[in-house]
């Protein structure tokens, strides 16, 4: 199915979340947000791009770390506003050196009644 | 390792994204988003439980279709800003009748350069 950057519905901040997943073992590795160029530039070099929102850039995955994504397979969602990117790490994903973002795992959880 | 709900930072409209991933067959079925009540809801009952952005309204997923989710496992990511949640499915995810909500692949894209 062929579909177009214009295909994607960006939310108010122009950004669409974007599941990252290891093409090979489908851990879910991380979860980030592009915007319309982080998806062409994606697209273009089948590497990620993402936009970061602390520090309001562009971001190449890998750029400092050597863990790039070669992105595999992309998929949209039923209303067309979340992406599932397969890809192929270079390295782990995480900043902690995890490979994965998603490592703490909530085995209890003391809920607070008041919230 | 033992959370609290008030460990996940909740966005400025108070929600929490959450992946939500087939235990078995580790495919990635929807993104949904969370607030407290329904975090809290799902932690309980161990049935899923999102924030509808369009309704403005907690919603069971399954109450309806009857395609419930049984949480077998939930993940914290390292900024504490993303949920995975790792279920049993009682029937398909998406509301067209598909096993997950990421049916379209994205094989070409014809990008537009004036984005």
């Amino acid at each position: 199915m062929t579909i177009s950057v214009t295909d994607i519905k960006f939310d108010e901040q122009g950004l669409v979340p974007t599941i990252v997943q290891d093409a090979r073992t489908l851990k879910v590795l991380m979860l980030a947000y592009m915007n319309a160029e982080s998806v062409n530039r994606t697209l273009k070099t089948n590497e990620t791009w993402f936009w970061s929102r602390s520090r309001h850039e562009l971001w190449h995955k890998g750029d400092t770390s050597g863990a790039t994504q070669r992105v595999i397979e992309t998929r949209l969602d039923c209303d067309h506003d979340a992406l599932v990117m397969l890809v192929e790490p270079m390295g782990p994903t995480c900043h902690t050196g995890a490979t994965s973002c998603f490592q703490r795992q909530v085995e209890e959880v003391e809920i607070d009644d008041s919230l």
